[in-house]
């Protein structure tokens, strides 16, 4: 039972020469992420409730697994339900399952399940890092299959290109019964971005643009641009971000509209936001964050043409943060940190899809680790 | 790829020195804890059937993930269906995910999702040395996110103090349809531990008071009072537990009546528990062990005057088994194991809820390991 | 919370000498499987789309835990849903989970969930170098919970005996309203296992024999013969597999006939399959396979005695392949793969079950790799 099913030396599913175990455990690393906090909750200013909540907890391992050569990374939730996705065939839980090959110090391929490589720091950060996400990211599709090749270029610019599914459902799945719309047979997302480093390191960018086959004769553009100033003690970050979506893949404008009125899932929505973080170490092993985020949602495709207004809704987000470093040796930090939203819809959602202003508030309390332990 | 939404200098997610691999290593446990049986059942005397089954089988990491101060434990079931609970954010599956840090030798705090620290001998065992729980540990809510403060005071005495959520779900998922009940909105458990050691650990005791809001105005308290006698060959453990529901969250009782007498969650239960653990080690490497039990469950909030008798079931339970560890060097035992339950009901439940008397026997043959593999 | 529900050793759960962390280490691996690839699809000959996708990922952890005696084996998929299967107990996305003593040189004891180890190279093949099975493999309930005795004779010849449970699902759950067939008491497989070594490995075998009690009065036999010849630079595996349903627990036949014909599992099936795979190591580091295989079935239990043929199909498939092995020190490949599936149905099955032929197609371009990782 030991063998079964496993290596065979007549298939050559063995290596000739096998890795040193040292070298793995040493260049192998084992990784808790966690965000745990205690949550309270406001409503248009009226508190709602508290809980305490394990926000993250994400198990990853990751390393090299040959020399300089071949590197690998698994991540899986455990705050997800793991549900096999009809399209890649892995479980939702599951962040990335690939393996990479660095063909030399400037050339390197991936494959597997992975980070789209969308620009913006908001995305590039550890997930357990952000108290909330502006619209885009927390609603897009963000691990998806397939493959990524990488050019390190000189003068510290990087550039990397993917071809991966549009998604992992199917089309079905997703736009049950769209009219008039014909699934793509290889929805795929071409991704194109660049990483840019000036002045050693002073402003850094982290641009994109990628082109989303979504169904067939509908795509969706997504242009994010991060930009970085780095001056020592504080740290500035600024990303631009604009998702047009012929059919609204992203979803949140096909959630406001009622469905009394529209069905079916939006054709013609544009996403354009703004965030800006900027992070002050004032003391050592404390840090004083604050993100100020705004997301606008617009629906071109509304049939009516009495309807001149395409505006939906303008959602602001205000985020500051207060973290301490206790130990040296070990990244974890203990946070405090206050989530303002405010979501100001346009006269014309107001009236024609009768939607209502709101706010809502969050006060955390608590932990952040990535926690190697092995 | 490799360290996309990874650590980052700038954030300051990584540490300024890194622990050493192989300290974390040598202080990091990976432990598989199974019990596995051919498990064959009877009801009332008449077999019923046959099968094998990994009873239990929980993955575990735990240990010091720096030096002496911060510790780590995460253990997950795959007999268990992983589903995300709306109140911790984590899938029914993970038992425990916390970080731990000592404050000092007397003082320390954890945080995530753990073991709520009834008191008790019965619940403090490895589950996999448990053929069969008494109806409190069966069907309580037993890991639960939040905090805990511990004190190792002076003379082998240890005081624990926890606040967690109440529960893993939400009043609405519970209790759907109670009528005039009103959610809380901090629904919290607080428990109080003390383990004491006296007589160089001939006697030791583990005792707690739990306070658990589960809606407005209705609260839930447990009191566990474990006491055990090691007498070297021979160890005897006896649990009295005694739980008091304004509404009934360990859902017995409510279970018992018949839906048609009683559509919701019945109001005021009481549930009254003793437990007798004898275990003789009676050659080396065998063991014999008896365990006795029995759970009186009551339903104080019967609505109808005429039923004066509150007294529901005595539930009675006997465990005898036989365990032998072959090896020296490693945790794992071969067991024979029989569990007879009986289940007495009152006049009052018989002529009035309609339940019968019954009785179950299982004879179980297998193996457990904790089994330390990494 | 460290040591909760953990070792005690009053209970003597703790080894009195713990195995050393270093010696299990070096004893046991930790492997990701991965099939990972670019699918295309083609139905009767039109393309019907592309997809990047995991297809296959199980997570493996083995070794010896102490020195050569006791072993473990755990395999987990993420690309399954895992739910917990009703007589196991265990999710269904756990392929083996099993503890192994190894008695002495020639006998070895193994319990737990594990491959029933039915005959065959097919199914004796990592399953990630599968790229597609045949009929039996591919539907049949292949990881089992129970026991295993291993007894490794003189002249490399090997024998082993399982008793397993025959499925992972009650009777209720898989055969809903099957008429006048009683549940067995304990649904059992018994698997007898053959494995030959001649002329220094040049000829090999891989018999088996299995009785799997379904229901009451209803059997499954399974006889799986594999065959091998292994000529250095060209490997020859050729399996014939034969299996006779009472009830059609393999369910293709009753999956063919309508639902309006036959509203209940078939009762007598008989399946008949060829399997042929030859590899040919043409180059360093270069491997080109053509696997062959047929797979007949039948339904003798159709009441109707107009029917007079018992034939239903022939599924044809033919899978030519070409492998590249670029790491001498990693077990990780490049793959292009064919897969063609012919179905060709009797004149019986066309006329009174209406089924027509048809052909299916893929294009499959990727890597596999059993990943050592720890």
């Amino acid at each position: 039972q030991l063998h079964k099913q496993s290596d065979s030396l007549i298939n050559r599913a063995k290596p000739i020469i096998s890795v040193d175990k040292a070298k793995i455990l040493q260049n192998v690393n084992v990784i808790a992420n966690m965000q745990y906090a205690n949550n309270s909750n406001f409503q248009d200013g009226d508190y709602t409730g508290s809980n305490f909540a394990m926000n993250q907890f994400r198990l990853e391992v990751k390393g090299m697994v040959l020399d300089n050569t071949v590197f690998f990374r698994f991540r899986d939730r455990y705050t997800r339900t793991p549900t096999v996705q009809s399209v890649d065939n892995v479980d939702h839980s599951v962040d990335m399952i690939f393996v990479g090959i660095n063909l030399s110090d400037k050339f390197s391929l991936a494959f597997g399940k992975m980070c789209a490589d969308y620009g913006g720091y908001e995305f590039d950060m550890n997930p357990i890092d952000i108290y909330e996400y502006n619209d885009i990211v927390e609603n897009a599709d963000n691990f998806l299959t397939g493959a990524q090749f990488t050019w390190n270029a000189p003068k510290e610019q990087q550039f990397t290109f993917q071809v991966l599914n549009a998604r992992t459902k199917t089309f079905d799945e997703l736009y049950d019964n769209a009219p008039d719309i014909e699934a793509a047979k290889f929805p795929a997302a071409f991704v194109g971005n660049w990483r840019g480093s000036f002045a050693k390191g002073l402003l850094s960018t982290f641009w994109s643009y990628s082109l989303i086959t979504e169904a067939s004769e509908k795509q969706v553009q997504y242009i994010a641009l991060g930009n970085q100033l780095n001056l020592k003690k504080v740290l500035i970050q600024y990303d631009f971000k604009y998702m047009k979506d012929d059919l609204d893949r992203l979803g949140v404008v096909s959630g406001l509209i009622p469905e009394s009125y529209l069905p079916n899932t939006a054709l013609k929505t544009d996403y354009i936001e703004h965030w800006l973080r900027v992070q002050y170490n004032f003391a050592p092993k404390w840090n004083v964050t604050v993100i100020g985020m705004v997301s606008d949602s617009y629906w071109k495709g509304n049939l009516d043409t009495a309807v001149s207004n395409d505006h939906i809704r303008t959602a602001w987000g205000v985020i500051p943060t207060l973290e301490f470093y206790p130990f040296k040796q070990l990244n974890l930090k203990f946070f405090a940190s206050y989530i303002g939203r405010d979501y100001k819809y346009s006269n014309t959602a107001k009236t024609t899809y009768d939607l209502n202003d709101s706010s809502t508030g969050q006060v955390m309390v608590g932990f952040i680790a990535p926690l190697k332990f092995l």
